[in-house]
C-alpha cells in the first residue's frame, strides 16, 4: 500500500476520460496491497482482481492507440458483442474490479474520516463493513456474505494496518492519514468516473454471486 | 468424479510405493471434479490442489526415470533441502494434497456406509463434516475453519450430488454407491500408502494455517 500511495493514481481531464495506460499501472499495486493486510486468506480476493486487471491489460495491449481510455474499451466492446454485453470481456472485468476499487476507496475515505467503534478504537471492522456495504454487499449472495463476515475477523488492527501502509516505519496515525488523504484526490475521482461511465453506458448489472 | 471414477488409481506394488506418473494420471481428474459440486465458491480450493498438482508434476518431469515413486521425489528432496524440508517443495505439496484426497476418502467412505443425517437424508453436511473433522481441521486455524463453516452450506444435495458422480445420468442411490465402493479400494490403498509414508519419512507437519 506504501506502494500504492507512492504510486498516486493520474489526474483526470476536463472529460473525465480515464487514460488506460496510466490507469493498468497505477492499479498494478492493488494485487501486493492486500498482501499487506497480513492474513493469506485474501488470497483469492488477490487472484480475483489479478484476473480482472490481466483481462483488461489483454484488450489494451491488443490495440493501445485503439484502446488508450477506458470508455473506448467499453464503447468497443459494446459493438462487437452484441447481447452478451455487459457481461462478458474486459467490460465485465472492469466492472468488478471498480468495485474492489470502491471497496478500498470507502474504506480509506472512512479512516481518514476519524470513523471509529468508540470502544475498539484500534479495530476497523467498523471501516470494513462499511466499504463492504456500499461497494460489494448487494453483489453477494447470503452465503458470499456470510463468508465475508468470518473473514472481517482476519482484518488487521488499525495500529498494523497503518504500520503497513507506511512502508513499516512507526510513523504518527495523522501524519499516514495526511497520506491517505492526498492519495484518496485522484483516486477517488478516477472511480467516480468509471461509476459515472457504466451509468452513462448503460453497462451496469446487478447480479450477485 | 464421472471422470474421476472413470480413472481408477492404480494397483500398488507389494512394497505400497506409489508410481508417481499414473498418481499423476488420476489426481489430475480431481480439479474438474470440484466443479461437479456445483459451486463457484470451491474455486479457491480447485486452485490450491491444482497448485500441488503442478509444484509435484514439476519436479517429476525433471527426472521421470528418477522420480518414478512419491517415495524417491521426497527422499530426494530431504537430501537437497537440509532444514528446510518438509515445507518445501513437491514434499510440501503432496503433504496437502494428500489430505484434499484423504478428505474426499473419507467422504466418499461415509456416503458408502451410508451415514445420514436422518432428519435431513438428502444433505450430505454429516458426511462433508466428518472428512473435515478428520482430514483437515487440525491444520485449520479457527478462522478458516469458520469459514469452512459457511462454506459448508453450499454443499449439494445428496441427490444431486449423486447424479453428478454419475455423469448427470439418473441412477439409482445404490448403483452409484457400487461404483464408488469400487472406486474407494485403490484410492484408499494409495492415500494411506502417502500417510504412511510420511510417517516413516518423519516428514509431516502439524502447523495449521
Ligand atoms: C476449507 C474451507 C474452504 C471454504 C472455501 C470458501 C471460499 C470463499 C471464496 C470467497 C470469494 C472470494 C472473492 C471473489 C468473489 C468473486 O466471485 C466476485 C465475482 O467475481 C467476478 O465474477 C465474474 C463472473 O460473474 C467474472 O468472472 C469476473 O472476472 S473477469 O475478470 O473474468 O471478468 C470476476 O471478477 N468478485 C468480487 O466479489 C470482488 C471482490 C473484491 C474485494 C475487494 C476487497 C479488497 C480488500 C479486502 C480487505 C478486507
Ligand atoms: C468477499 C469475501 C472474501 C472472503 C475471503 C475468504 C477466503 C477464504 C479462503 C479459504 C481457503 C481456501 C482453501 C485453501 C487453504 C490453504 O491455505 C491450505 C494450505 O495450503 C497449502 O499451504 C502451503 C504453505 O503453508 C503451500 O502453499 C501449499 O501449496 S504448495 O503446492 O506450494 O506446497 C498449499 O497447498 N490448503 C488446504 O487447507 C487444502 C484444502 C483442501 C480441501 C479439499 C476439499 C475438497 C472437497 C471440498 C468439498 C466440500
Amino acid at each position: 500500500m506504501a506502494l500504492l500511495m507512492d504510486n498516486q493514481f493520474g489526474n483526470l481531464p476536463a472529460d473525465n476520460a480515464v487514460n488506460t495506460k496510466l490507469f493498468l499501472e497505477s492499479v498494478a499495486y492493488l494485487p501486493p496491497f492486500l498482501d499487506c493486510l497480513g492474513s493469506k486468506l485474501f488470497a483469492p480476493i488477490k487472484s480475483d482482481i489479478s484476473g480482472n486487471i490481466t483481462k483488461i491489460r489483454g484488450v489494451f495491449d491488443k490495440d493501445p492507440a485503439k484502446y488508450a481510455t477506458l470508455q473506448q474499451i467499453v464503447e468497443a466492446e459494446k459493438e462487437t458483442h452484441g447481447t452478451e454485453w455487459p457481461k462478458v470481456g474486459a467490460t465485465l472485468a472492469l466492472m468488478w474490479l471498480k468495485r474492489g476499487l470502491c471497496f478500498i476507496q470507502v474504506l480509506l475515505q472512512s479512516l481518514a474520516d476519524g470513523e471509529k467503534d468508540e470502544n475498539n478504537p484500534n479495530l476497523i471492522r467498523v471501516n470494513i463493513t462499511k466499504a463492504y456495504d456500499q461497494a460489494l454487499k448487494k453483489y453477494h449472495g447470503w452465503l458470499v456474505q456470510k463468508i465475508f463476515k468470518a473473514a472481517l475477523l482476519a482484518a488487521p488492527y488499525k495500529s498494523d494496518f497503518i504500520k503497513a501502509l507506511s512502508k513499516g516505519q512507526e510513523v504518527t496515525e495523522e501524519d499516514c492519514m495526511a497520506s491517505v488523504r492526498q492519495f484518496l484526490i485522484n483516486f477517488t475521482a478516477t472511480v467516480d468516473a468509471i461509476y459515472e461511465m457504466y451509468t452513462t453506458l448503460n453497462a451496469e448489472l446487478d447480479y450477485s454471486v
